[in-house]
């Protein structure tokens, strides 16, 4: 029998070709689904049991948690990596790592065939198929979304006609969690004129009050909150629970598509925005001038290609390598003060500071040199401007 | 007698050097404070009426805010300059139009020596030295605080000794004032670990509310504020008086010194922040990625070469062609909510505006291709990569 | 009738388009050729006599030299522009400008459809789809040969059979010429390994002996060859002619295509490589160091984006903003000295010449600054790097 | 005593330090050389004598070939190193690892001085002096030469005066030999018109046939020479013996000093340019479109920070971890044909070569795709530009 796996999520898309595939066209269907920190056990077990309901010969869920940390987030923090200078990429590293999971084990269990409900309009469709395509040429890749483009209300129809009697309600917004961040689209994000209201983000306001935290990284991972101890991604989980009460890290994404159009999307992402914005501080503090500098031209490019789904390159690999021998010396502590909707870097104390009172305070007197070097040290930087003003003005 | 023009702000250091220079070293000494937005009229009048107790031959007060704005902050607005992706640069682009307005009038009156009241321990004697030296290198300049290195209380003794009877008081955050933001300076930013506290900043938070305003750019420029059209430059200080109340753009910057060591200030740039943020916005959806991309690594550079006082290298022309250029369809309306503390961009409304229902809305139907036309994208956009993991799986 | 313009060379594959698109698929064909440097005027007479055999109603060269020139090679000089630090883009530059040219065209008579001779494997089908695409929407793209996919063989039979009478041998070597060089392909360039052979180039040696010559640059155009006068275009042409007997210029390129694929072409390119570094050569004396850097990285972009057929991209003239107000100072003289397959450069003279023996020799006594003045500058400019190993080797 | 490491490279300038630290200045001077490949075993005997008749305590050769090789020159090949396109930074490598290898000297003695014998003028203090402070902040620096600015003439009759009797006369070209190439200075590279007289340089040509060899590269490192494998730095070295025969690699060098005026340097380094060639046309074949670019970015900056003494700078190691990274598949052969004055490279054969005809042969058939998913491509590729160019028509 003609062997499949299917990227599932239990949505309305995946469920029809799970079906669609299973019953009318003769697929052996391995139904997966891959939990990059959105879904709770409760909702996995649903997934799971509605996913037997489509018909699926096997249904596996893949804890990909860790492995998405190590793989592209940990550079994504390593690099500051926001897109446009807003955006974490939630969406499109999720994919990434999705796209990896579910090709290999699609070659684990010898499958011949590929399916993932993706339309034709989007970046995920260009994600997993390039993926699937780069690590495994041999497996042939089904998209029913994007061939058939069926209405909502046909693959219900078709659903139902199948003895599927599931509730597949249209929510007002549709949104989508991960560790990273949860992207929310709806009504305003088709246009560029509103926001999206405070009610469409997943997260609401709880605190009215203020909270002084404590970050703690080690070679540019964050290892502890308030000094306690634990893998990255936990560390990841429990900030974003904290400081999702606050309301924090919500805005919208305004970017090019691979497809070339431009796309809107709103997005929460407390534990991103403020682990990026907490290692970016205790990189001022740490690096030098011209690390900071060629970071930001390669982390910028990351960002990109890895949303564009160009993860495979191997540039990506000579990045990361870039990326984590930077990160030697960005260890240390961030405070960091949540409030309403936003919060403050505090400081940071660090034995890599190299702002260093030993060798003087900006501003204050200078220790480390006489008034005689200084201006040596002007007169020569200023050569080259100097000779050229004096050639150029002569002639 | 010896002409010399001093670059005067009326405070202690400057004023020592007025009275040191005429009485002591007999210099005549022409005076000059150069307003980039900082001055109110009887601050202007204030410092003049001092002077001439200094014993200055001449006072005159250059008004050089449209000039700030035409030579440096259009530019930094072109490229959403943020230092470290944080500080507007606010007196860092104000010292260098303050030592070309200073040396051109030094210049003008045929001086034949020019003064500063910089130490010999931070970045301002390098722009002020780098930019007099390439301007006018026939004029020679005088640094009596950064050869003397005299403490506070021994130039007040001096100053007293010489009948001039002022209050010295110094205060306990160092503030400086201009169009593009002001700085703050105190016990706490010369170590890492703690934030300003509120009273450091100039303004206070006036209001508990939220207040929706409309910001219109054309052509890169911000030429309205709430519909009302005016000077750039008076948009931005209309901007800045009226977002203040909502005690927006606090923050600390850290970064690089020219003179290599790290140095932090806080700074208050409510205009400065919102502009460039709104600016910013109305590119993501009227520029090509690449025209973001380079835009990106320009501006990086232009920021940090302006910071280092570079600003007369000819690349920094170059750089502003190419973000002239850059700005020729970035026209359009922002919406931006300010709010207690912070403020979000609600939106924009552009005619050039790239996403552009009529092409397909992103994550809708795919309307300007078909899903075939897709999967031949993806097949070959994803062939060098397929290539090389097929040529180097097999070696 | 339906109004078609057809891209026309005289070769095999355009030629059967002509035929084909006039008789059987019943178009009224334009046959329209864009001379970019390669065609003699007697080329151009019998492409317009076999152009009215194969059966066009209207037949026309364009003249494109001068804005070949104009609107590519001007930028790619100011740019320094080799692909791969290798290749000055002949064939890809032309085809931008073919592309423009032959669109204008179709859009000024009316045409509604426009056809291409390209096949589906390569670069010039993207350049021409896109560019045609770009800049008339509305106008319909007709490419036969892509299509249908014929042998060679068909083809003539084809003709033959319509009374074509045409020798058709197929050349060892395929060579596309123009005023910025010269591809040649052939079975060596299928493969990675072989050079190809002296015969296969256009140009052969013609010289043994040396000869020096000077290249006037202004503003970075090259204005004139042994001092005489011309425009440009004219001047790369002259050089072209004499340099050619020297067997200059020739080597093989090897790059990335734009569909993911790696390609090699040799190519003789006399004028432009020589062109090329006698402009860079007259830029190191001429260019700060940061307008070095710049340049370099900005026209390496320039070079691969104008490659892949992207010249449309706004990006493009923001680069160009640039790369013009960094020639302002470009001017003077380059001596060259042509030898049997090589040249060198001997050296320049120019009034902007930044290496001026006021301002001290390298290497000699330093009339500019003291002993003093150097130490205090490398005290200085070495600072962040103690700081941090300093600090680190603390910690 | 005062235990001072003298960098002693056995001319004018360092035998005046050596005889006035010691009589005059009282210290105890321990000389060293280090050769980085430009030294026989005869020149150092010679320098050896000399050393002691000037009086120093001991003196030591170090053999820092390898360490170079390992240290610098291997990254300086990975990334294609060639400044301003043109010079493979011979000396500016070599002082580096001279500066390194003498201040850890210096610290294995427990020296609390260090002199080296360059003048005020150049770059080599700059990098001495910043190497010895970064490393070892506790040692003093003494550069009597820079300090006194004595005339040639009065250092011969101080040497004489103190017994030494040894032939000082001037070469009419200063010469500076090491493994990566050999610099040449002299009368016609104080100006900018002329060139060097083919007398000037070391090789001279012995040839008037070609040769071809074979360069066999393994991640990135020469390690065969016609398929003699050895040392890469033994490689480099037998292959200049060879190609200098052909004269080939010999160039002039204009650039920008650390002081900041321009310099010009001529050079024959004809090992360095055919290596970093070969590498780079490997790397063509085996490397992706990015990392190609980003290389290529990468490599400039480091060259120039090289250059500059920066060698300290965290940044560089960082840049080496992308480098290193980069070379993983970087492996084959490279044949290249010597000629006289010049060489050309033939072809390659790597395992790892992405031009493989099982992915289809460039501007052949097109065999990984049809003609509609090339359509497909183009249209969704050039889909930006597209909307830009309409949305902008129209407004």
């Amino acid at each position: 029998m003609k062997k499949l796996v299917l990227a599932y999520s239990g949505g309305l898309d995946t469920s029809y070709c799970a079906v669609h595939l299973s019953k009318d066209k003769g697929f052996e269907v391995h139904a997966v689904s891959v939990n990059t920190g959105g879904f709770s056990k409760s909702e996995i077990e649903n997934i799971e049991r509605n996913a037997y309901k489509m018909g699926v010969k096997t249904y596996k869920n893949i804890d990909a948690v860790k492995s998405y940390y190590q793989k592209v987030i940990k550079y994504l923090i390593f690099g500051n990596v926001l897109k446009n200078n807003t955006y974490p990429l939630s969406v499109s590293a999720e994919r990434i790592i999705q796209a990896i999971e579910i090709i290999e084990y699609a070659k684990s269990v010898d499958a011949k065939y590929i399916a993932h409900g993706s339309t034709g309009a989007g970046n995920d469709q260009v994600r997993f198929d390039m993926i699937f395509q780069t690590l495994a040429p041999e497996i042939e890749i089904i998209t029913p979304i994007r061939d058939e483009k069926l209405s909502r209300q046909t693959e219900i129809d078709y659903l139902k006609a199948n003895g599927i009697e599931l509730s597949w309600e249209k929510a007002k917004y549709s949104v989508n969690k991960g560790l990273w961040g949860t992207s929310v689209g709806g009504q305003e994000t088709l246009t560029s004129e509103k926001p999206l209201p405070e009610t469409a983000f997943p997260s609401q306001l709880e605190s009215q009050n203020t909270q002084t935290i404590k970050l703690t990284f080690e070679k540019g991972e964050l290892i502890a909150l308030n000094d306690e101890k634990n893998h990255p991604e936990k560390v990841i989980e429990n900030l974003n629970n904290l400081a999702s009460k606050f309301a924090i890290g919500r805005d919208i994404h305004v970017g090019d598509t691979i497809v070339g159009i431009k796309g809107r999307v709103g997005f929460e992402a407390a534990a991103a925005l403020i682990t990026i914005k907490a290692h970016h501080l205790l990189e001022k503090h740490t690096l030098t001038k011209w690390q900071m500098q060629h970071k930001e031209y390669l982390s910028s490019f990351y960002g990109m290609h890895l949303h564009e789904g160009q993860f495979l390159d191997p540039v990506m690999r000579n990045i990361e390598a870039f990326l984590q021998s930077s990160q030697k010396k960005v260890s240390g502590d961030v405070m960091v003060t949540l409030k309403p909707y936003h919060f403050s870097l505090d400081g940071i104390v660090s034995k890599h500071d190299l702002m260093n009172a030993k060798f003087g305070s900006y501003g204050e007197e200078n220790k480390g040199w006489t008034a005689d070097e200084a201006k040596g040290f002007i007169k020569i930087i200023g050569n080259q401007n100097k000779i050229y003003h004096q050639v150029n003005s002569e002639s």
